[in-house]
């Protein structure tokens, strides 16, 4: 298990959280992010594109990772077993990241734009599952469903574990999540 | 099944419509749709806040049709069974409506900014049905759950739907996308 490190980019983060819980999503700028963690502005420009694309740096991870568990999924895995492939390197990913991951959570719900945005970057993500399945020989509408169904066990789990005491770990909310959406979609 | 009506707002859809495809989303006018329609400005915005909202007309429509099925299910159908209560309701809103919906999807399709408009109704319009899962007494995670299969079933279905010929029912598509779900997420 990787330990996250606080290098610039990971001490932008921190310190904007920390202003964002202090002083609100709107009426920080980057200049006090930049001083809090330290940096100059310009060191923060060349990790993030706006204050907004601070909250979305872990997004680009939990993409790679993934897509990477896809990758290396058995080639006869179903399209869900193979959507399932990156749950344990996701579920480490996150590990040590649960306190960050609630301030972020109450930062994307409470500002629409930034919500807007997450919508977004999921969205995207559901259409990059559905292309590496396709790639793998997944027929368009199991690649279309596995995905989307993918990503709606990951939602809810996660949903799930940011409610949960400090240290609660994501992987056996995964499953859960995986076994109640197959119940709720049982015939009756 | 009713006839969608040209009313003031029909016509204005069907006049923005013909413009996006005659000289692009981006380049067509609120005066300009007016114009075509026969009608003032001032008409425009009393139906609508922009020409981005002109795509958006009908999914009041289906979000209503949706939530109306949700309330109208038997007390004791599980919640994906009320979620797939109103599809008759939506199939026959659609029925008259192929063509409009084949253009608006390229069209929503083309242009990021309605693309990302339409993503965040449809997130609305889960939260909404997840909402009226948990109204009638389902748990809350099997509620989230079966909101989220129940817009990717529509979702997959719509598509499917969107590429067959003109007079194509949308309703034997939703069927085949649930049980089409249900194999993905089969154990195996």
């Amino acid at each position: 298990m990787s330990r996250w490190k606080p290098d610039a980019a990971g001490r932008l983060s921190k310190a904007a959280l920390e202003l964002f819980v202090e002083q609100g999503y709107e009426a920080t700028t980057v200049a006090e992010i930049a001083e809090r963690a330290g940096l100059t502005k310009r060191t923060f420009f060349r990790h993030f594109t706006d204050k907004r694309e601070v909250l979305f740096a872990g997004t680009g991870e939990l993409e790679s990772r993934w897509l990477a568990g896809i990758a290396e999924a058995d080639p006869d895995a179903t399209p869900l077993a193979a959507v399932c492939g990156g749950f344990d390197s996701i579920s480490e990913m996150f590990a040590e990241r649960h306190a960050f991951a609630r301030v972020r959570s109450s930062i994307v719900e409470g500002n629409p734009e930034v919500k807007e945005r997450e919508l977004i970057k999921m969205h995207r993500l559901t259409a990059e599952i559905e292309d590496a399945l396709v790639q793998r020989g997944a027929p368009a509408h199991a690649a279309k469903l596995a995905a989307q169904a993918g990503v709606t066990v990951f939602h809810v789990a996660f949903g799930r574990w940011l409610q949960q005491e400090d240290g609660a770990a994501l992987r056996p909310l995964l499953d859960d999540s995986l076994n109640e959406l197959r119940s709720v979609l049982a015939v009756g």
